[in-house]
């Protein structure tokens, strides 16, 4: 089955974004949905946008990465409620990746979450809902505490030129921000939130907009200022966010699984003495994985699309027999290879190194090595 | 800003259901994406979907309306913890259409909750993740109850001849369902809950398939027991349902919106002796509301695409003052005028009953007498 080249049906119910005119305007020729948003996917050819990216400076509207805003005495302690990662020593303005997941340890979202102050977070969101769980949290527990979606439209600035563009926008301060970490800086009059972050490897930043009715000066001023550096828009790309080894949440991970299946081990803290839902569930699943999501490398493009399953995904088959789903994939332009997550069987991956598929063989690689692999060391 | 004839990039991210092959083999044209799933949304063109509808019966992949399972001793208790709506005399196998409300009495969604037994409801979704919200009040409150999205996905046989077909495939017994009601029947070896709903005003069933795998099926045998009554495939449709006056979450309302602001005063049951989280806000706010949703008709199509609001709308302006904001709006081919909901300031329609846009009157007629403004009575 083939899901190409469709029409997207807009109402309300796909919100528009503070730079949704802009967009427009730039020529996007294809959305994502996000969040109930309007995500942009595609302005120029898939090939042509990656390159771009690489090469030179995008600007993303990722509006659609919506803030859940958790502010009150009793904020740190409900959002360390909802993840296994210990958020104890999270400096002021620092961002971390940290999974939300339920009590029986399944994610919920991957948000990057931010500490504002001691007791005001952000929860930059992947595509979930997540602010229905804090609010039914908060609600049951009787905590102190106030969630609700702020007026917050990230806008981000991606490639090699990011750093001179921010700079030349921002100030020179932009360039001392670590990765993950942000500062506050002044422009227009506001003090913005602008963090060294992004859905790509391409280096880059993500400016916290709160104020929508500036988003348009705000796109318009990045993208005088970076005539000369070859500014262009983009959005978070398939391919590259793959040669990256980034993962998407509903792509390569649901609410079905956990944070071990798809290789978030290192972002969980089981000795933790927090208290966090998921903890004690985790605890407990600890090496009980009978799945794991692996990257594969196959020299030539391959088609799954005859095997699709009726959980709407694609299963990869050897002699008969089910031994994975196919997650994201896409041919790199880069290195030549048609890269593929996957969801396998441990029992498969622990006998097999290799996977055929219509006749081609692919190489199998924990997540960890998969850009070493892509990369051919 | 008009966001017409965009491509949607499909992923993983945006499930396919148990009905994808069979939609697109059918030949689907656009999508729209809900609760991260494909809705069909357009087979032929709007018009000849439209009349289709009106004259003959369609088959709607609607298996994005995914149900929240609510099962457990505390289930009938949670449930209507989340609804301001009395559900206490709710009958076995009954529908009832209950707004869900936070504590502060705004909507969350609008579903139809469904009562399978005392201690097992399906709540049948509108566009937002309220497994969420559902498991958050359930972790926080220690309910003994177990909240998740089960292996359900309706199939809507909508249009004139929905209970001839029905009848055909389901026996007799369809024809004596009640709206809003349903029974449990046997097809294929399993017990299928079928419901007299829909989201049209043209009859018809909805038929809530618990078993992907007997999807193509399903979708089959209606296809096979209709051909000589013009059945086609078809999906929820922007112009009938705003003639039918339903309403649509994510449009028409919001987050930020109570029931009395949308027209839904009837769903509330405000003297319900009941424990609802919603209930003593909305009791508060009775009679309190500042804006209201209308609907406006007008002779010839209004553009108000210039209008577009940082809030992803399109204002209403009267003498340079914003006084409404336009939400969903389609033309009748039927009664050949243009439909427009608008969430309205009252302090507006308490003085106007027409509203002058781009130099064309609009009649302004509460939601209950939409209709028959509409028929012209």
């Amino acid at each position: 089955m083939n899901l190409q080249n469709k029409l997207l049906s807009v109402t309300k119910r796909q919100r528009a974004t503070p730079y949704s005119r802009r967009v427009e305007a730039a020529g996007v020729k294809a959305y994502s949905v996000y969040n109930h948003m309007l995500l942009p996917a595609l302005y120029r050819t898939v090939e042509e946008d990656y390159w771009h990216l690489c090469e030179h400076v995008q600007v993303w509207d990722v509006a659609a990465e919506r803030q859940v805003e958790v502010v009150g005495p009793d904020a740190a302690k409900l959002v360390q409620l909802m993840t296994p990662r210990d958020l104890s020593k999270t400096a002021l303005l620092q961002g971390k990746y940290a999974p939300i997941c339920d009590a029986q340890g399944h994610i919920l979202n991957d948000p990057i979450v931010i500490k504002l102050a001691e007791d005001r977070w952000w929860i930059s969101l992947a595509d979930s809902d997540i602010k229905f769980f804090a609010k039914g949290l908060a609600q049951g527990y009787g905590m102190d505490v106030n969630v609700f979606e702020p007026d917050v439209s990230p806008l981000a600035v991606q490639g090699p030129k990011a750093e001179e563009l921010c700079a030349r926008v921002f100030g020179e301060e932009v360039r001392s921000i670590k990765f993950f970490h942000g500062k506050m800086l002044s422009w227009n009059g506001e003090e913005i939130y602008v963090a060294r972050s992004g859905w790509s490897h391409q280096g880059g930043f993500e400016i916290y907009l709160h104020k929508g009715e500036l988003g348009e000066a705000l796109w318009d001023e990045l993208f005088e200022k970076g005539e000369d550096l070859d500014v262009g828009p983009g959005s978070p790309h398939g391919t590259e966010r793959l040669e990256a080894c980034l993962l998407s949440y509903g792509s390569d991970m649901n609410e079905h699984e956990t944070p071990f299946e798809c290789g978030l081990d290192s972002y969980l803290n089981l000795d933790a003495q927090v208290d966090s839902l998921s903890l004690p569930a985790l605890r407990e699943l600890a090496g009980k994985q009978t799945k794991k999501l692996m990257g594969v490398l196959f020299d030539e493009p391959v088609d799954v699309s005859d095997n699709f399953n009726i959980q709407g995904g694609y299963d990869l088959i050897v002699d008969g027999v089910v031994v994975g789903e196919a997650r994201s994939q896409t041919w790199s332009f880069r290195y030549k290879k048609y890269m593929m997550y996957a969801m396998f069987d441990l029992s498969y991956i622990r006998a097999n190194d290799v996977i055929t598929v219509n006749g081609q063989d692919g190489s199998i690689h924990p997540l960890s090595l998969f850009k070493a692999a892509l990369e051919g060391h």
